[in-house]
């Protein structure tokens, strides 16, 4: 019962992101598992609230729950389809290779909070429908819609007319220089923790830096692109 | 061996944050020890240069390694002993009760890079000198001096003269919006992951608010706080 990336069905673990997931995804849903040590919380009535208003299933389970999970401070787990999304005409983030689940989910968390609607990554790919990555997303991963590719070229026939953002430590801009042009479509693009974006997916657009000291390596992944998205909203959403 | 909080020695774990080390606090270190295993490398060769010039010891030994370490791909350890930093004349990033080692790590990786050089740190706290916290900040944490303090209001006698920021959810101002003095030094204040900053502590300064939207509850305190140094840093001085 335990998660498995081949299965067609994942979890949320936890009130917060379960949820996200009534909010966003009750069609997806196959069921709500309590445990029997469950207390009546604000979270847990409104969870019960959703669930009867969107026909989902409750069961009280315990040892259902201990089967699922490791740990044993989970009381809360819902089961749900894993599900397809469509994009939709709005900006974009593009995630090369993202290899780190906790870093994937912390991005879906920072992109959503500023509105980022799509989410394209190029496989092979950290999973996103993991329970770890659902956490760390703080179950944001349902409300943003998220699509992988083969690769950059094949997800650039999408976004042929497009302003595309290589972030690379070889950008000849600065991100705190850059000059957006509000009328214009973007889609910000980063590349895997450790490598980087190639030389071929960097040639798609322009090459973006985000300057710090010599006395880092880089920045953390996560903690770069959300300086970029909350740069872009600043310039084109915030003092619009 | 393991580690200890208690302990007046701490460790760095595999190559890189160990060459900070060496860059950094020489004096500090007793000894780097090799595991039998280890493959020379440009970053061992760069490590037993740097031990030369600062006269460091390099024992190989995996036995011990085993016992300081619980995964089995270190293979380098530096072993130092704890010490006291001291404030230098320029502007403070301060975190009141941060909780979680992962996070501070990367807030110091992220301070550095944006040429942060004072860090204070409100009790209780997660401790910045655990190979954790040393390994998530990539060694950064060698190039930012670190006090801790009882209290927000201990640690604001030594900076009464300097602008203070308090982000919170209920910040009047946005940060997008914020025009910072550049002629001000300013001290950058943040609250615990989970409690955020209580009232009192906010009553010393403006509070800024980062805007999100309302589909997260906040966004993750070490991408607030590095979005917060990039602001302050394109403001004052990038641009300057």
């Amino acid at each position: 019962m335990k998660y498995n990336k081949e299965d067609e069905i994942s979890y949320t673990f936890g009130a917060f992101p379960t949820v996200e997931l009534l909010k966003n995804k009750p069609k997806s849903i196959n069921r709500i598992i309590f445990s029997d040590k469950l207390n009546i919380t604000d979270d847990v009535k409104k969870i019960e609230e959703l669930a009867k208003t969107n026909g989902v299933k409750i069961e009280t389970n315990g040892k259902l729950i201990s089967k699922i999970v490791d740990k044993d401070n989970i009381f809360i787990v819902g089961e749900f389809k894993k599900y397809e999304d469509k994009f939709v005409d709005d900006n974009y983030i593009c995630l090369v290779n993202p290899s780190d689940m906790g870093n994937l989910g912390t991005v879906i968390r920072t992109a959503v909070g500023f509105g980022i609607k799509n989410l394209a990554i190029i496989r092979p790919n950290a999973d996103y429908f993991n329970p770890k990555t659902i956490r760390a997303s703080m179950g944001a991963i349902f409300s943003i819609n998220i699509k992988t590719f083969e690769s950059f070229e094949e997800f650039n026939k999408t976004i042929l007319d497009y302003d595309k953002y290589m972030f690379a430590l070889d950008g000849e801009t600065y991100l705190s220089n850059l000059k957006i042009d509000k009328n214009r479509k973007y889609c910000l693009v980063f590349g895997n923790e450790a490598t980087g974006l190639s030389e071929e997916v960097k040639s798609y657009g322009k090459k973006i830096l985000i300057k710090h000291t010599q006395k880092i390596d880089s920045l953390n992944l996560s903690i770069s692109i959300g300086i970029a998205i909350y740069e872009f909203n600043k310039q084109t959403i915030l003092n619009k």
